[in-house]
């Protein structure tokens, strides 16, 4: 697979070929010894044809997270009240995963690349925080009013940054042979179960997709009786309540 | 209050010397124009002392994260299974801030002029990047052999940055004026209640400090029964439980 075979209908074969040269530069001579005039010389075109896709060299090397962060900000965007919260930045983040597994190669190429070179991980860190910022600011609207409501976005938005970054980072470590999007999807399953509690919108409002994605064993209209004193650990008490529930 | 007043014994006068010049200059004349050259003419030394004290001009910005990087790794290094790890973090990350409440103006002050600098905000970036590295690492170890052990740590240590920062960022925009130690207390409460529950370091230990620092109203010894339907959302059932546990 090549690195065009990312293409779509909107993305020009120029911005393509650019992006192209540069890893192929990048990987023969390294980063820090490739300029942006070997890479328009490889690609055959102009210093100003480079500089109309990409601002600086670093952004050559993370093509995609504008386009992504803008895909993001649309869906958060739509912000339908039937969408319970953490769900929903939940399902914003998959979409990080996919623009990376999109093409394996590329995605895990340029993973060996950002280890090696400080300047690019910094870049990273400044593309992850605009994500995180992203969850967190949809986040904050949905909980506006309520108590501890941008603590509870902001905490909510690290945790599902975090998830995500942990299993798309073991799929980058497997050489994209791994399925990242069931690593995604359990590590999201585990901030959704820490956090779907508080995200309520509204007291006494329904949350149809609160529960939805864990599987349940057992009949849905039984009664589970739980006794436990009240100064056991909460931990505790809530292991017992879900492995009584069959979702442990 | 100087900058020179987070001077301790171990911090040599040329360095808060060079600090305090720094931060003229760039109240000044802002910090893109104010040179190296221009800090040392003003603090009375000559380059090389500065470059002793700081590997660039970015780095006098940030005086004191080495060192509260250095004892958090310190303080984390010694791993007592005493500790409930979830807590631990928590205690490690209360580090911070009690540096940046050191010295109230300088890091009000600093937090201004990190809003306007780009450059700024990406090596703070970088910084908490660091400190959450350090306490993700620490609950790896805590949870190796766990199942989803690297997922925690990294979801916990996540969860624990956004709060402390979110805190952090109040304490700052109200010009240092409201209590940061209670700010964070809170904020981190919050963690350690939504995570306190999967930290257990092994099965059928005891956890001392894992419920320390949330007062309980009722008697500890009494006895709870809670009933609820199996298909009840698992956050209702909690807050129920909450609720007759007196912690709601």
């Amino acid at each position: 697979m090549s690195t065009s075979s990312t293409a779509s209908a909107a993305k020009p074969p120029m911005r393509d070929a650019l992006v192209a040269a540069a890893f192929q530069l990048f990987l023969e001579r390294g980063y820090e010894r490739t300029t942006v005039d070997d890479i328009v010389t490889l690609a055959g075109v102009g210093r100003r044809s480079f500089f109309r896709y990409f601002p600086s060299k670093e952004d050559v090397v993370f093509p995609d997270h504008e386009r992504c962060l803008a895909e993001m900000t649309a869906f958060l965007a739509e912000r339908g009240t039937e969408h319970e919260p953490v769900r929903r930045v939940c399902d914003a983040a998959r979409l990080v995963v996919r623009m990376y597994a999109e093409n394996p190669p590329f995605s895990v190429q340029r993973y060996r690349l950002t280890k090696q070179v400080p300047g690019l991980r910094a870049y990273e860190l400044s593309v992850v925080w605009r994500y995180e910022r992203a969850l967190a600011e949809y986040l904050r609207g949905r909980f506006a009013g309520q108590s501890d409501g941008t603590l509870r976005a902001d905490v909510i938005a690290a945790a599902v940054v975090a998830a995500h970054n942990n299993a798309l980072r073991s799929w980058l470590r497997s050489g994209g042979r791994t399925d990242a999007d069931a690593a995604v999807d359990h590590a999201l399953g585990h901030v959704q179960s820490a956090f779907a509690c508080p995200a309520a919108p509204g007291a006494g409002q329904e949350l149809p997709g609160a529960q939805g994605g864990f599987p349940r064993a057992g009949h849905p209209e039984d009664v589970i009786v739980l006794v436990s004193r009240r100064d056991a650990p909460l931990w505790r008490v809530v292991q017992q309540l879900e492995s009584a529930r069959g979702r442990d």
